[in-house]
């Protein structure tokens, strides 16, 4: 790799990239289920791209913004996956006027809030909690899906799309049965729910979507559409919950050497909060890491040289593995592996891929 | 306090924020130490804007892009507090053609590599660490000082301007006597220094910084110059230091109620790591608090809503105190004071203020 680098930069292995995304169109093709991209992870319109060179025609994002970012570039089928927020009625209506837009709809006060506001035709979703217990309604809470039911019907702006859920719970799950266990409850849930209320609504869809799940499982009994993220890169936690390698980690941080301080084994990195965020992982030993780090010409995830043993605002301070610390010196730059990859990526607002061209994402 | 809002904002009191700059202005005054503030809290021209209006004429930053960020509004003398990138040496001279710029030296290698590249002269101090172990030299390490010494008197780009800490182990004290042990040790260290280098560096300063210690100590005996950055906008983590105030807290993230779960006594807001990176404070009860949450027209930091008890990359979950939850609507704002300001700014890219004027921030 024949890089100029000057500053830390989000390196992009475009190769491995698109594998990620042939394995999942793959996958989706195989059990019949339709896939519906999150593109919270990578919130740029060149990857966008390379999904839409891979066939795949819809896609799923976090926020109105996010869904305007990528109608700009041509996606017409967009569901935003985060509970309707009243407030941007005027967005939602400018949207829906261009493009099949889908909302997620927890509850029918911000429901029929919109209602009042839009003049559009938009498709709902109604999001149920199968176990993560972040938001959605508990599927057996019968008032509740009452009440939105009686939002959509009375109204002459939504479609009711079907069931959606996220089972977020799976991200502390390790190992593929563990995984398994959560995913299988989820597709239950879903199916009981179908057969409660396809006969009201024949066309409804069964909607799913966590990166571990989709990554680990073949069962998708019943499903229709699945809407995984982070698999686009993956990242030092997918490889924690076992649902990829490390080799398959697409993006990873080059941050130059600054320091070296040989009595302690560590070396200090320009790298800090604002390039990785801050999520962490535990080491085997009970240490705490926020990144694993490589020699930038080794394959990445390979032969370790180190962790990120902590992070501030700008610094990185890298613990070493064995004699590692000798064969580096003062200004080289070291690759990180993320622990999430889609808020180092949030963080850092473009990418370079290996080959040096820079990949920019939305800005807000 | 009367503001359109629909989306995520950061909200800045700028009268809070004002009062917090007079404050270390006054401080730094009354003491003799000159006020080199730090401005990769704010990172805001408008911000910086406001300190020039209360006297102060030099910052400090993080990093090359940022000097170059203040340069173009105007600061004519920045530090650089951050061990110096060799690999940026076209930028440093660039920049060290229009202004006087001093970066931080932790070794002699990257100095001597920059000397081969650069054409114009730069102010350089040495680092040193007090006690927070994470760059500088160790106090006592007198051939490391001898080699960096031996760099800058070889060169004819380097003005030595002296000795510089950042005494960061402070924000693990909890009380303004351990911040204060912290502090002493510190300004002990740089009097030590001082004394053994002025015979051959007469002008040479002794530079410290932490805001823990510049908020809450009265003692700078032999001290030049001090580099706060956080004051500006303090946070959650300065409160539970005894650093601050809930109520001088300046910024606040203006966030939508988008669900009620009464059954858990929580709501969930538009509002998670892409708005206030991952930072955390543990709660007197054990639990984890990712921000304190306020009714927008309360005043801030006076009487709790309930705490953010878990954040994923768009969402947060409020878990309430008391009865609040029954007087919260579905589409509300509520404010959330950050656990770390200056991390939630970064993500945030801008402010408005109380009256609705929209402050942009550097981008890169």
């Amino acid at each position: 790799m024949k890089l100029d680098l000057v500053r830390p930069t989000l390196i992009l292995d475009e190769s491995k990239c698109r594998a990620n995304i042939a394995f999942m169109v793959e996958k989706a093709k195989r059990h019949g289920v339709g896939l519906r991209p999150h593109f919270k992870t990578h919130q740029s319109h060149e990857v966008g791209r390379w999904f839409r060179e891979a066939g795949v025609t819809r896609c799923t994002v976090s926020s109105v913004a996010m869904a305007e970012y990528f109608a700009a570039d041509g996606w017409n089928d967009i569901t935003v996956a985060f509970p309707l927020n009243q407030h941007e009625a005027d967005s939602i209506d400018k949207l829906a006027s261009e493009i099949q837009l889908n909302l997620l709809a927890v509850n029918a006060e911000a429901l029929q809030n919109l209602d009042a506001r839009i003049t559009h035709r938009v498709g709902v979703f109604v999001e149920v909690d199968t176990g993560y217990h972040r938001t959605g309604l508990d599927p057996d809470d019968e008032a509740g899906m009452a009440s939105i039911f009686a939002v959509i019907d009375g109204s002459r702006h939504f479609d009711f799309k079907g069931f959606l859920s996220h089972a977020g719970h799976s991200y502390k799950c390790r190992g593929k049965r563990q995984v398994e266990e959560v995913h299988r409850v989820d597709v239950a849930l879903h199916n009981n729910l179908k057969s409660k209320h396809r006969a009201r609504y024949p066309a409804l869809i069964s909607s799913i979507g966590d990166t571990p799940s989709m990554s680990c499982s073949d069962y998708f009994n019943g499903m229709d559409e699945i809407r995984p993220g982070n698999f686009v890169f993956y990242d030092l936690t997918q490889v924690a919950i076992g649902a990829c390698s490390k080799t398959q980690v697409a993006v990873g941080l080059a941050c130059p050497v600054v320091a070296k301080y040989p009595e302690r084994n560590e070396v200090i990195l320009h790298g800090g909060a604002v390039h990785f965020s801050k999520d962490s992982l535990m080491n085997a030993d009970g240490t705490t890491s926020f990144g694993e780090v490589f020699a930038m010409d080794d394959e990445w995830g390979v032969q370790p040289k180190g962790y990120l043993k902590s992070i501030s605002q700008e610094h990185g301070i890298v613990r070493c593995t064995g004699d590692s610390l000798g064969k580096i010196s003062i200004g080289d730059f070291l690759i990180v592996l993320p622990v999430h990859s889609c808020l180092a990526a949030d963080v850092m607002k473009s990418y370079t891929t290996m080959e040096g061209v820079r990949i920019e994402m939305m800005r807000w």
